[in-house]
């Protein structure tokens, strides 16, 4: 759906897609970390999609599922009891990339 | 699925956990004034799974059709139209637990 | 400023301000049950002029301070620590009210 | 199911969907223009039913694929990347939107 | 405090800030189009500094005070009574808008 | 403020308050790390008061300029240009913290 997005060749929408791209290369911040921030945004504002897609991208960086429930716990402190649903959806994903994982191994 | 997030022992999420389920226990304000408290805030922040757990509640404490569609225009008034496909839902979900009620008599 | 809104003469905005107030009148749920549902409701949208205006209409209604507490920890539940700020200044703003009450009395 | 939720004579529901119609009337406004206005504010408040009906009645409008792409991207920029997977779902169901046109012609 | 953020030479946030601007430039639609669309979208997302930013863009745009007041009659009925208090601040600073005018005639 | 809430004794609102402190203790993650969580869902969240906490924590923590440049920019693009206005907020906030350091040295 991206390649269909960008083909109407509207600059702004390409902009903004490449932009955020480069949000998330490391910097003063590692990937990892940009990752998390990303993750815990995503909770926070309670998007599925944009979640799935940080926990995939927080499972490439290597980071563990201890660390993950620790984002988790920050964004149902100050997201609140609305992110539940939200969690359980990101736990059951996250379990899936591990399967994935280690089925690959 | 939450016994699978209390099982990786977060301390944080299992007290959050628990504390979610004590916010509803009867006090000044009964358990059924909770529950409506916790539906318009899971009206009005948009969230169906928390929609239909405190319509759940809600029915269990034996609140009536025309509250609950009170709550649920409080939810509207002060979240606006962007509630409407969520009151849907609502409607329906309710009309659900209300069969499953008159069935079970 | 609602004078000034109204005299515009925009049907819409005239309507949902009368709407508005409608909304509140004792119905199935009385007053009191609703004034309490827009406070939740107003806590978890994070709007201060919104939050004090319920806080107002709740001490009109007679609402104990007990279950003025109770109703902010519903909402910071629901809607997480991002609430917090609001609460203090909530609680500001009712202890006012008690204030003026007892000097009135 | 507004003929379900309408049937159980809440008035302020019923007022409330009766406005939400009277809002995207001509006025000094076109009707066409009020569309985009509500396209535009679902797309920030990320509600998928209330983009299609906007998307709908824009296409009914005959508001063009390139104006609905700048409606878009207004709504990435405003709202963020959080808006992402609204945008894709709203470009998959304004070329459905569009394919049911040409196949009427 | 733009040039201090702008001095710090961060890509994505000066990039970010350089496709705001692009964003309202008239393309299909025209600025004018854009800014109420600006202007609808900050209004449901509640952000008062961004509402006076978009009504001074339309002030300039030649905007009329009933398309404004329709702007916000959509921006209630989406976004709910919760932006009501947004809707005073609005008013009052476009008033203020065309006296500053009136004066400089 | 807190000292009078907590005077309340309210059980849920005590047990919160304490959970959002534990929330940011060291774990596998460190505290600098869940500080920059806390301050990147607050952006998006759009709370100032909420942002300059984290802040201040964050200086405490020793992130630099550098940093918090790119957890602004996260935000930024995540939560889009409403979150603009508290972005100039939070730098302007962070220059003070720097400044009121360095007179302390």
């Amino acid at each position: 759906m991206n390649e269909r997005i960008l083909s109407e060749d509207n600059k702004v929408l390409k902009r903004f897609f490449s932009l955020d791209n480069q949000t998330y290369q490391g910097g003063t911040l590692d990937t990892a970390t940009k990752e998390m921030l990303g993750l815990v945004a995503s909770m926070v504002l309670r998007c599925d999609d944009c979640i799935r897609y940080h926990l995939g991208r927080c499972n490439q960086q290597g980071i563990s599922t201890k660390a993950i429930f620790e984002i988790l716990a920050v964004a149902n402190i100050v997201g609140g009891s609305i992110c539940i649903p939200h969690t359980r959806r990101a736990v059951e994903y996250w379990d899936q990339l591990l399967a994935i994982e280690s089925t690959s191994d």
